[in-house]
């Protein structure tokens, strides 16, 4: 059996030796002091590593079942759920108007972090229902606002999001969900969803089912697609259940993981919905759940990577096998622990090193969205939605390769399911999948970010870096951070201008190189925090931390990014440079 | 459900184009002409395709189970299994004597890969037994041939392979189970074995285990272990089967793929077993065994890459989503299909330029050995011991890979169960893993392959890269092929002068770059490969080749490779040049 102990350690690091959020100028910052992170996370590490965590490899091998209709989670799932609606962890970073704490979406991703490594699949009941209240919250009525938010905030009821069917996921143009409007300003929606993460379970009164359908006069493609509200159970205007809704659930998917979490066929029949937001306009309003969704799917990639981590770490530190060539470490013993082989440290020091530095990257830029949240701060939105991508791409990626790697720390024990490990990876594997392919971050990332308002954002990103060395370029400690961070950032900025170049001329030139930019940028990203987070460390070194052992790995953790991983981005580069000529080389009868 | 067509126009490209098999040397490989090669892999194509590749989900799916002590293959595996048998398959390059047809290594590789493309559980029974074969042809006495290799060559009994125990895998060193001589010269064998693969089964007469255990006397460590013929059923002396014997399944493992294939724990409680070769000298016998069963295992990783491979580019071909930015390639359909998006074409040209280069490499390696065995060329016995680790280590990683790679080309359909690709996927994970973890293949190369007879196998391949790109320079059309080939062997010389440099003084600084340099190492012989490949593919035009497409295909499939894989190795070697220093940095307490 795996175990799961938080990091909140780490985290509390980010949130205060990096982030400084006590000293920010982000409205609701400055409570935020480091006793009351700590508490905060403190309690959400208790609920993980004694509620969530031990449910997940039993979840993972009982998964959910249909039976007449009803969809049942496993055993102890209720429960857990129960418990953590009873906390009102739901409504940590919604507004107090529909009972939610209103504190940063910042520390919601903190505690988010924490839950999804200690259960991803029961922790995706939450987040569904949390990306469908965004979305409402932005685009609904007052009305829809008043009858829905409460209960969707404390989680009597849940959420979903419907957008792919059978023949279409990415291309969205090709939707077959018709909605038909009534009279009574309602909508009748009739078609088939597929993929829909916890489309029905038995741990909610009622699902609110945000779903993407054609309403007439919209016109063709993408156009002509709204976004409607269909309850489970229809809503009585005293908010009481009233009678079953036209939707039901054909099937559950059976997939590589996330088998405690119910991805359904979700058949709407003559279904009673109601529009959100302003008709033929559904995109819009999809966007606004994806990208908070893919922010969440980012920090899954990472998250099941720390948990993998922590359990490789430790199978390393116990297991004997072999001897240190320079020595036994372990004389009085038959063997030495593992650890002590260089290509088991080194696999280790990948994973520390990525986990490590995800969390960074993807704290800071939670930090950004409520930067562009609550300050209304216009750069800060541009910022954030440029690294959406590159968060959720590279993070996923990169994240799963660890879980993996994690695994491959095991050795055979690693393939047995009772050790976890293979649960970890084939988890992670959907996060490089759902929320748009990674292939089509880059494609957001490359096609559309990149160009965004003239390229301000890109522009500002790169005066970021620039900026963080000339700050520090007298301080010799960190010319090791620094000398490859601007290294690495000359790459990124010779690969933007190859696309600038001949992404108009020549579109498949930049096509063909769109996810070695995004993993390129991903390592900037990386080698950005990292080059701070030695700095926060040595800075607290220097004020005379107690705790040196925690500051001094820091900097070494990230002296093995910097050395070992953060120079990929060449390599990137060269296969930016080489264009599309051979890819697209062949043709398509020749594969 | 995923299909299956056996790539043989491609194999017969490899075994004639460019191994130009009927023109060499090697005893017995006169014989192989294209029309003879060709019916023998049509044979083996219909059996994988019609008969194997059809059990193949469903044996994931059903798995293999105990039921008091007897352990069943899923439905078909049987009657599947009696056509490998009655094919004469298993003997195809055994020695007649024993009732095989003598062909060389090469072909049963060739076959091989079929079998394994179209159904590596089932397979794996055969390549157990081929190993096990192995080791009684070449340590076992004449009386132990005489009595288990005829029936063990047409598989009416299969064979096992007993090494790893609970508490040790890769150092074999802590071995626990014993084995104590009896009067009659036998030894009664007691201990528990795990991850024994095809540890039993209902496909079968008798399984003959071999197994290494610790007799007395033979002091600490691996000094002491020896191997051991041990039968489920005893063998009388006239052949026919008699008692049961002291070994017994305890349990078949859950493991995250392979699950038609039965991974055991064996318990040998006073099992009677007879000793192979030396007393004392079981490391060797085993390693007889392990070589060719490493690179079995690396034709396995690539194995499932093609297969996945394949299905994903006809799922890119059918699938219509979205539309080719340079203009429509499918106007009157809905959308266009995958293929023609850079991005999708990027992971299909990584999939395909990957699985056409190990073919070759693995061919090429399996001809090293007939020439080793055939020819008693101790050259060619150097060469393949040193590739060896390489094939293992780069094909499973990268056959990886390349499977989560083409699950990748689905979106949301990959992560289903139904489709088929997360088996892939979830088969070849194991082939990172058995045989020795790639790291362990990694410090084989690093730690013994390289300085193996003073280097001299390793010089000897930069000769034939250096020879090959001498020999060629003048071709112009070779051009693009070998300046990156001669970049990328310059980036392998001078990882190798790392390690030699610093190899004796600082062992670490080499371990730590082990798993890289055979990354390196692996780049670098696919990049020969694929320059070998052009060339023979334009030999093949200039001489008025009929299909001008696949052999054009071939040589742009080969560019894709050394543009986009091969400048890989400079990562790496700037991996390697930075040494042990920050791999090592943390103390075991800090991680």
């Amino acid at each position: 059996m795996p175990s799961y102990t938080a990091p909140t350690k780490d985290l509390q690091f980010v949130l205060h030796d990096l982030l400084q959020i006590s000293h920010s100028d982000i409205p609701g910052y400055a409570d935020l002091e480091a006793d009351f992170t700590a508490a905060i996370l403190d309690e959400a590490a208790k609920l993980g590593q004694d509620v969530l965590a031990p449910l997940n490899s039993s979840g993972d091998v009982e998964g959910c079942r249909l039976e007449n209709g009803v969809v049942y989670t496993p055993k102890g799932f209720k429960q857990a759920f129960d418990q953590i609606r009873a906390g009102g962890w739901n409504g940590l970073d919604l507004p107090e108007e529909f009972g939610g704490q209103n504190l940063p979406y910042l520390m919601g991703s903190a505690v988010g972090e924490i839950f999804v490594s200690a259960n991803m699949a029961l922790n995706m009941y939450q987040g569904l229902t949390h990306g469908a209240i965004s979305a409402i919250l932005a685009h609904g009525s007052d009305d829809q606002k008043a009858t829905f938010l409460p209960k969707m905030v404390s989680m009597d009821w849940t959420g979903t999001m419907n957008l792919t069917e059978p023949h279409c996921g990415t291309d969205l143009g090709l939707m077959r969900t018709k909605a038909e409007p009534q009279t009574d300003g309602s909508y009748k929606i009739t078609g088939q969803k597929i993929f829909i993460s916890a489309g029905d379970h038995d741990m909610a009164e009622n699902v609110i089912h945000l779903v993407l359908a054609k309403a007439p006069g919209g016109g063709e493609g993408t156009k002509g697609i709204s976004l409607f509200i269909v309850p489970k159970f229809l809503v009585a205007e005293d908010g009481s259940l009233g009678a079953r809704n036209g939707v039901s659930v054909g099937s559950i998917e059976e997939k590589m993981g996330i088998h405690a979490n119910a991805t359904c066929v979700m058949n709407y029949d003559d279904a009673t919905g109601y529009l959100v937001g302003d008709l033929h306009k559904g995109m819009r309003a999809m966007f606004t759940m994806m990208n908070e969704a893919r922010i969440g799917v980012g920090l899954q990639g990472y998250a099941q990577a720390v948990v993998a981590y922590e359990n490789a770490r430790n199978y390393a530190l116990d297991r004997l096998q072999g001897r240190d060539v320079t020595g036994a470490k372990n004389p009085d013993g038959p063997a030495d622990p593992l650890i002590v082989h260089p290509d088991v440290r080194r696999m280790l020091m990948d994973q520390k090193s990525f986990v490590e530095g995800a969390r960074a990257f993807t704290l800071w830029g939670a930090s950004l969205i409520d930067r562009a949240h609550r300050a209304q701060d216009k750069d800060a939105d541009g910022l954030i939605s440029l690294l959406t991508p590159v968060i959720k791409g590279f993070l996923t990626d990169k994240g799963f390769d660890m879980c993996i790697q994690a695994q491959q720390v095991y050795g055979g024990h690693g393939y047995i399911e009772e050790w976890g490990m293979s649960q970890f990876a084939r988890d992670a594997r959907i996060a490089m999948i759902y929320e748009g392919a990674n292939g089509v971050q880059a494609l957001d990332l490359v096609g559309r970010k990149l160009a965004q308002d003239s390229g301000k954002h890109v522009m500002a990103f790169f005066e970021l870096v620039k900026g963080f060395i000339k700050e520090n370029e007298g301080d010799a400690r960190l010319e090791g951070f620094l000398v490859p961070l601007k290294s690495a950032s000359r790459d990124l900025q010779a690969a933007g201008m190859f696309f600038m170049q001949r992404g108009m001329k020549a579109p498949n030139d930049a096509l063909a190189g769109s996810t070695d930019f995004m993993h390129l940028f991903g390592h900037v990203c990386l080698g950005l925090v990292w080059a701070k987070m030695a700095k926060a460390a040595y800075a607290a070194l220097d004020a005379g931390a107690t705790d040196r052992d925690f500051y001094e790995a820091k900097v070494a953790t990230g002296r093995y990014y910097m050395a070992r991983q953060l120079p990929a981005t060449a390599l990137h580069l060269s296969r930016i440079h080489s264009g599309a000529e051979t890819v697209m080389a062949l043709d398509a009868e020749q594969f």
